[in-house]
């Protein structure tokens, strides 16, 4: 077990701290994100502190499977499963992961561009 | 079983085009973009016909949670996982999916910018 102070969404999963919540069970809690960057941007994110995509244990694949799924569904009731959608994960400092607690973002409703900006190098 | 055309990706898991395959079992198939969007940027694929995230079927979160998994491991190898990187999955029309055939792309090698760039209207 951590001891590290816990992240705002162990707190919203704890039910401590408000939140938009669309979906939860006994292992995925989905709410929305307070800054969208789309009409739709859930937030789906596992009950048990997983903090980045690198500490995902081989024994989670049914868990990581389960927050796509739960992306799925939330996609069809949002009404956008039809035009598409997006999934990120975001891990660590390259990939802009603000909450080190791993979540999914679920983001659509509008054409979404292209996947990452060109860096100035091109690359 | 579908009988539509395969896809570039079907060809690829079945040998009859080239590509710089970087990992493959008996469930998933992994490979470079021949349009990389970053320093790495590698799609992994299911090896049997998924055409969408919608299309997902509740048996396969084991399957998807793979997919993730050897993702995590192919970052470590590509020496991104400690700077970190993005996991996308573009979901039709407004995700911008280009092959109906499910990936995930893996892209890191450096900082990724915004996830999704803003809309003319700002959403």
């Amino acid at each position: 077990m951590t001891t590290l102070p816990a992240t705002v969404f162990e707190k919203i999963i704890a039910g401590q701290l408000p939140a938009d919540i669309v979906y939860k069970d006994d292992r995925v809690t989905a709410f929305r994100d307070i800054h969208p960057r789309a009409p739709t941007h859930i937030l789906i994110v596992p009950n048990k502190v997983i903090a980045t995509t690198d500490d995902i244990a081989d024994g989670d694949e049914a868990l990581i499977g389960h927050l796509v799924t739960v992306a799925r569904d939330l996609a069809r009731q949002e009404g956008i499963a039809k035009n598409g959608y997006r999934l990120i994960i975001n891990c660590r400092e390259h990939g802009g992961q603000e909450v080190y607690h791993l979540h999914i973002h679920l983001l659509g409703g509008r054409p979404l561009g292209p996947m990452v900006t060109d860096s100035p190098a091109g690359a």
